[in-house]
């Protein structure tokens, strides 16, 4: 068995704990750890830091009784100059981001983060040339390419089905109450642009790398946002200007010609299939993933509609749709990412979703902004990688 | 009773002959014509001219067993001179429209045309200039505006449903074979851009008064379009090069600050609704409108979604939308304007729908080709109305 | 950690020890009590006492088990002069409640108690009236407005959702099986006037607080009431003749004009949603609640209905409603409103069900009462509060 | 064959012409009339009178190409002394009705008539004395007693279904829509009291003759009424103000202890089984009537709900009924009723529905009038008849 001590740096968060150290680093425990390629067991050793200690120890002691004991560490240079540590994982605040990833990258070892790797494309270009000079291994939380709906996409392209690919349609959100009669259901500095809020900085992040792995590599964006919802109400119940974007609307247009039309949108009410919806529509067929579920239309089921209001419609669009079988056990998303990332670690496997990979997330996000901003559509340069 | 006669050019092909022609004029007189505001009878009777004479005439021939003689002239000049024809109706190719509505604004004539009013808005508002100034009545097909999921969209604005509306995506397209094993279904001149093909300029007519009727004046466009599908086999079965685009994706920014996002595409596979929808989030409620259907989901049924790919979602959005019964019969759309306009011409009813704003369809659809061209957002001017 | 003693005075019942002992304060001190205004956890810590002090113990016995030690006292007065105690709370018969709160206004004790506070109005605003002059906190139980059904219509009214109001009609009732060939599932007192039973007493009590909090004071009252069923068999498998009335119909009329039409009966099947639903009507919208459920038409889902008898109707008038969602974890409406009393013990949080409230219910039970003896309608007075 | 020949007077109204004329009179020929207790076949012979000579005659016209000559008189003094009329039967407004009747039972002919009989009970008795003195056979058309849902409710009574019936409720009502943003569907009389409207006068007198016919003779009233849209629009698009009640709630005690409840609003949304239900509990079981179905729920099948709103009911409360299935061809309820008066006529057949019961009903809208108008409950007086 081979173990690879993990130290965890702001897992006290919703997502750093749940996701990240909960259903996946305790699950790959529990789950007896991971083979490796050699026939080795791979298991991760998470050890807890953080700014605020005492927190850090109570989110361990809540989770002993269930997972058993966890190290934690009140001293990240301490942690990142041991040589037993393998890897250093950061899900601090992205402003701070860059010091613990910068740390660790001294320290030679292997780096995991999640996504904005940093807040603006330069930083997010230093950090992957730091680490490429370091040479050490890095990789960046691309969890929505691990969505069982979108590796079911991810297998009607790679087998074919789609012919070409002529366009996708992405419809991100769902309607997020603004708390006066209804309590909300976000963090209200997701509304303010001082915080780091916004849905354009939060999706075209995801939107790059779900683009450039099942579609293709983004040549150009146009987008503008806008706050609909301009007034909240937060957690303590104040009253609160919105300063930051709850819609967005993108083209991204990609090297292959293929069109990519992306609403994300926290002002919006759900008629689709899932809160995250991505129609692909090629010359054989279509389908429409959401979170969990992939539907398709091949060729030889696609209607031949006539335009003719005068009466009902004889067909049911919606019903000339087939549901792709789920055929292997559905696995989280963040987990099924780490074990990837953790194989890589152990074994040399390919992980190609580094450092560089994150820093072009934070490209998009930042020249959606300019397109907004300039009125126009913005090509998107290479990366000096 | 009050006849009104009318003057139909172009309708031979297969909409003016469908709508105006049978669905709309010759329903009409079924229905026993029109009351007037008077308590009088409107009784339209159409005269049918053309280009091609013998079409003309086969046509009256077709229609006289099941709805009596229909007058038909080889002479437009003559027909417009003639005192007794009331009306101008104009169903012709679009590039020479501007040659029969000059004239009949001319000889005085009231004029009914399709859309495009012209091939550009110079041409387009010179056109409403000309009838200004003869100060003939005049008006332009905007038929969506009368399909009765539209109608009841706008009851729900009038009746203040939506609270106040955030945005407005619209999905209209289906998939157009392109001949090689199953014959299309679209004319093979929608797909060059030389025969004034395009969805943009076809659509984008449309949208603006859509828009502008349904949800406020449009300040800005931000457009892309694309020939998805590059090369089809037209009528005769040979296999021509598409030069027109066959999707058109646009931003709408309205002086109210609402976003219509609208995609039109001929190379899409339809899941949802219908072959157009429209869906209107507002803060009070939603709505998605199809041709002749329309669902709600108010604030009261909005469900709380929370984000949780690993396990299926508890919650079905498509369930949680209500239908928005039909409770007056529905009337062929075209129909309905024309009794609008039949009105308009003989009681000086409100018509709204004029020349000018047959014009401003026109203006959207070139300043969407231009935002596509130039790669930037353009703003909407004024028309010198 | 703030600590509050509550002497519990008739717990050993039914409702009293599930609903108030078990459910709510018992409940409470699991979550760990409640969050203070001031960040303190607020703890309940219950003493049992009671006229039979063998069967309160018996109930503490039973329950140690699971919830821990529970104090029980076998003096009331001894209880009410120890400084410790905080809270008062009587779920003793409604003949004697004033005994027990008496002495706990007296010993300066915060109130909390059962309704119906008295047997008659003067008594119950004597009882506030000794209240207000001791300067005591005070409450009185008004569950249903915690019913998550109730919860929902009153977001329907907070958020507009009716317009105007213009009416409610109320049905609470079921089979009360009368123990001849199918036990009964009432007690035989519910039956008997003399010994306080009835359904009207029980019931307008509760139609007070909720048409005063949901739709506006209650302005005049017209009942009858009717004892459907004249003989039931009791406990102990005898024949007995049934003095109260089982069934009571009443109309409310409010100082707003809307009329609140309400039947209670134990005689009843139920053809409706749950045992209790309340229909209410409004411009824009209407609703139905349960116990737990809601469902709404709005104006927009508003079918426009013919009479045609000679076919069958074309509209299915269940189908056109909508269920509004469940959208925040649901909890027991005795333990909310317990949750809401502790907060204005322990911070000086809002509570206005107090005692003057609790005298209002029995003040409508015994006006209906005089309405029906009277046959006429009685206008509500207001209380000397 | 005997003929019976019918002087139909104000049948060109929307209610005379097709339920009177053309589903009963016409449609009784149609089916080659009625077998009479001697096998002869009575043929009812309709003869055509009103007001408006030109309206009457138009009527014919439309209805001669389906149902052949129809007979026309402009002279109805003429045709009450022509010894070949043999029944009059009345449908002009109310305020007039006297009149004709008045004349017929002078000439002795045998009378049939809508409902109300007359405006006040005092003028309903009177034409029932005179009727009475003169001998002739006469009847008031009671026609909800035949609606498909009512004769299964009758088989219900009349098999012992109920056992004892204990209490009924009656909903009837739906929405009309106020004609702002959607044209009403009832004419605008029926909210100005000058004209006749209101939904009391107009529902009392159907509930009247159900009650006295189903469930037994009614003793008192208590009732009140409400405009609860005070402004409508009317047929030519102007506001007006509503000065009649468009809801009524009555509470109605009959001799055997029953208690009957009934709502009637034109300002409700229907959640129930149809637009009219009447719900009956007896001890042995319970029913729900609408207009055609009727649903029951017996002792065998009568659920025992235990209040505990903490989980959802374990009891779907609208799925434990079971429909009463349609045994018999289903008959137009006005025709049903013709026909009985047509053998009564013609045979001396039974025919208690005469212009006493309909002095019943006129009576019981009086009553409930003063009810509301004194505050009080009123003793429903027996007609001197």
């Amino acid at each position: 068995m081979k173990e690879l001590r993990i130290a965890m740096n702001g897992v006290t968060g919703r997502m750093g704990k749940n996701q990240h150290l909960i259903r996946s680093i305790l699950a790959i425990r529990r789950d007896g750890g991971i083979l490796s390629k050699s026939g080795e067991t791979i298991m991760p050793v998470p050890v807890l830091v953080g700014r605020n200690v005492a927190r850090v120890r109570r989110v361990a002691e809540q989770l002993a009784a269930e997972h058993g004991e966890i190290e934690v560490s009140d001293d990240l240079d301490a942690l990142l100059s041991d040589e037993r540590t393998d890897v250093y994982f950061d899900a601090t605040l992205t402003n701070v981001r860059s010091v613990g990833v910068g740390k660790a990258i001294a320290a030679g070892k292997a780096i995991y983060c999640e996504k904005p790797t940093a807040t603006t494309t330069d930083d997010a270009v230093a950090l992957w040339g730091a680490a490429r000079e370091a040479g050490v291994k890095n990789g960046v939380v691309q969890d929505k390419l691990w969505l069982p709906g979108l590796l079911k996409l991810k297998y009607l392209i790679d087998t074919g089905f789609f012919g070409r690919i002529l366009s996708v349609r992405g419809e991100f959100g769902y309607w997020v109450f603004d708390g006066v009669h209804q309590a909300t259901q976000r963090p209200s500095w997701n509304y303010r642009k001082e915080e780091g809020g916004g849905i354009m900085v939060d999706m075209f992040c995801h939107w790059r790398y779900v683009i450039d792995n099942l579609f293709g590599p983004v040549r150009a964006v146009t987008a503008i946002g806008a706050t609909h919802i301009p007034e909240r109400v937060d957690e303590s119940g104040t009253t609160y200007r919105c300063t930051a974007d709850d819609a967005a609307y993108g083209f991204f247009e990609l090297d292959n010609g293929v069109i990519c039309q992306f609403n994300s949108s926290w002002a919006v009410r759900v008629r689709r299939d899932d809160l995250l919806t991505l129609q692909v529509d090629g010359t054989k067929g279509s389908a429409v993933a959401g979170l969990r579920d992939c539907v398709v239309q091949h060729d030889s089921a696609t209607p031949k509609p006539v335009w003719n209001p005068d009466v009902d419609s004889p067909i049911d669009y919606n019903a000339g749709w087939t549901r792709v079988p789920t055929r292997d056990p559905v696995e989280n998303a963040f987990k099924a990412q780490w074990k990837l990332f953790l194989r890589h670690v152990a074994d040399d496997d390919p992980f190609p979703w580094n450092l560089l990979e994150g820093a072009k997330g934070v490209q998009l996000a930042e020249l959606g902004e300019r397109s907004w901003r300039e009125n126009r559509r913005i090509e998107v340069g290479t990366l000096d990688g």
